[in-house]
C-alpha cells in the first residue's frame, strides 16, 4: 500500500531536482531584462553576464543602473526604463535594436514589478489598483509588444515573472489582480507567437526576499492607507472587527 | 462498473437542475446594476423590476436609459454612469444613497463590460489592453469601493459578471486579461468583506448573444486593427502564416 506512494514521491522529487538542474549553456546571445535595480532582475542580469550573455539591463533609477554596471562586465549595458511610460518603452526598444540589429533578441525577461498596497480591500482606492496594474500588467504588455519584432528575428523567448499570487488571490490590493492579468496575457501571447518560433514562459515565485516582499515597505504603505481612511471606516476595524473574524 | 458512473451523472444533473431552479423570493430591496443599456444588465433590471425589487439601473448612454425606463415600472430608476470615470462613479454613488438611505444597498451587480479588440496579440497596442482593463477591471473595482459603505449597511451582496474567459485565456486581447483580474479582485473582496456580512459572488457566462459576443463588431474592431498594422507585420500573416499554423 505505502510502497507505490513512496516510489511516486521519490520519482517526483528526482524529476523535480533534475528539472531544476537544467540551465542554459553559456552563450553570447542578447537578453533584455526589466527592473534590474534590485531583486531577481539584478541577480539574473549578473548571472547571465557571468555566463557570457550580452545583457541589456533596464533600470528604473540611475543609481540602480550605475550600481549594476559597476558589478558587471563591460559586456552588460544598462538603460533607464519606466515600463508605465509608452515613450520610455519606445526609446528602450530602439536602444535594444541598436545592439541586436539583424541578430534579433534572444530573450526578454519582464521582471519589473511593484507590490503596491497589500491590505484589506475596503481600505483601498481605485488608484491603488490602477498604479499596480500599470506597472505589473500593462508594463510587461507594452514592453513585449514593442520588442516582439526583435524577438521574432531571433526566434527568441519571453519570460514573464508572475507570482504564486497570480494563481491564488490570497490578499487584497492590486498585486493579485495584476498578476492574474499577466498570467492571462502570457497564455494568449504564448499561442499567438508560437507560429513565429517565439516561446513564452512564466515564473511564479513564492515569498522570496525581494523589495516586493519587504515587510517594512509593505507596512508603511498600509499605515499610510490607514491614516487616510475616514473615521467611520477606521471604527469598523477596532476590537469589534477582531470578534467578527473569529 | 457502469452503474455507479451512471448514478453519479444522474445525481450531478439533478443537483445542477435543482441549483438552477433557485431564485430570490420577491422583495422590495434595492439593487444597483451597471451596464443596463443592453444584454444581461438590461434583462436583469427588467426581471428584478417585475419581481418587486427597487432597481437602480445605470446606463452608459441616455438612449439606453430612456429605452429601459419605458420598458420598466415606475419603481425602476435610471442614471448615467461611465465606470471608467471616477467622478461619474462618485456621482452615481451619491445618487444611490439618496434612494437607499439608512436601509442600505441589498445588491450591487457589476455587469458593465466591453469586448475590446479580440485578435492576435502582435496586432495589438498597449492602449487596446488599457481600454478594456479600464472598463472591465478598474470599472467594477471603483464602483464596488464607492458603494461598499451602503452595502455594509444592508449586509448586502456584490455580484461580479466575469466570464469563462476569466479562467481560460482562449484568445488574444485585453478581455481575458481584464476578466482574470476581476476574478482575483472578487476573491480577495469576498474574504475582506465577509466579516461585515457582505457576500460576493461571480457569474462566469460563456458565449451568450450579447453585445460582447456580437460577431460584426468584433470583426470590425479586428479589421481596424489590421488596417493600422505596418506592412511588415501584415506580411507575417499571409499564406506563409497559415502553413506555420498547420
Amino acid at each position: 500500500m505505502w510502497l507505490p506512494v513512496l516510489l511516486g514521491v521519490l520519482l517526483w522529487a528526482a524529476l523535480w531536482l533534475l528539472r531544476d538542474r537544467q540551465s542554459l549553456p553559456p552563450s553570447n546571445a542578447f537578453v533584455f531584462i526589466t527592473g534590474c535595480d534590485s531583486g531577481f532582475g539584478r541577480l539574473l542580469a549578473l548571472r547571465l553576464d557571468q555566463r557570457g550573455f550580452r545583457v541589456l539591463a533596464s533600470c528604473l533609477t540611475p543609481s540602480g543602473a550605475e550600481d549594476l554596471q559597476r558589478a558587471a562586465s563591460s559586456r552588460l549595458h544598462t538603460t533607464l526604463l519606466d515600463v508605465t511610460d509608452p515613450q520610455s518603452v519606445q526609446r528602450a526598444a530602439k536602444w535594444v535594436e541598436t545592439y541586436v540589429g539583424e541578430t534579433g533578441l534572444f530573450g526578454l525577461v519582464n521582471n519589473a514589478g511593484v507590490a503596491g498596497v497589500i491590505g484589506p480591500t475596503p481600505w483601498l482606492t481605485r488608484d491603488d489598483f490602477h498604479r499596480v496594474l500599470n506597472v505589473n500588467t500593462l508594463g510587461p504588455i507594452g514592453v513585449t509588444l514593442a520588442l516582439l519584432p526583435l524577438l521574432q528575428r531571433a526566434r527568441g523567448r519571453v519570460i514573464n515573472i508572475t507570482s504564486v499570487l497570480g494563481r491564488l488571490a490570497a490578499n487584497g490590493g492590486g498585486y493579485c489582480v495584476s498578476k492574474y492579468g499577466l498570467e492571462a496575457f502570457s497564455d494568449s501571447l504564448r499561442r499567438d507567437v508560437a507560429p513565429f518560433g517565439v516561446r513564452v514562459s512564466i515564473v511564479e515565485p513564492g515569498f522570496f526576499r525581494t523589495s516586493v516582499t519587504n515587510l517594512e515597505s509593505l507596512e508603511n504603505a498600509l499605515q499610510a492607507c490607514w491614516a487616510r481612511l475616514p473615521p467611520a471606516t477606521q471604527a469598523n476595524y477596532g476590537d469589534a472587527f477582531l470578534t467578527k473574524c473569529e
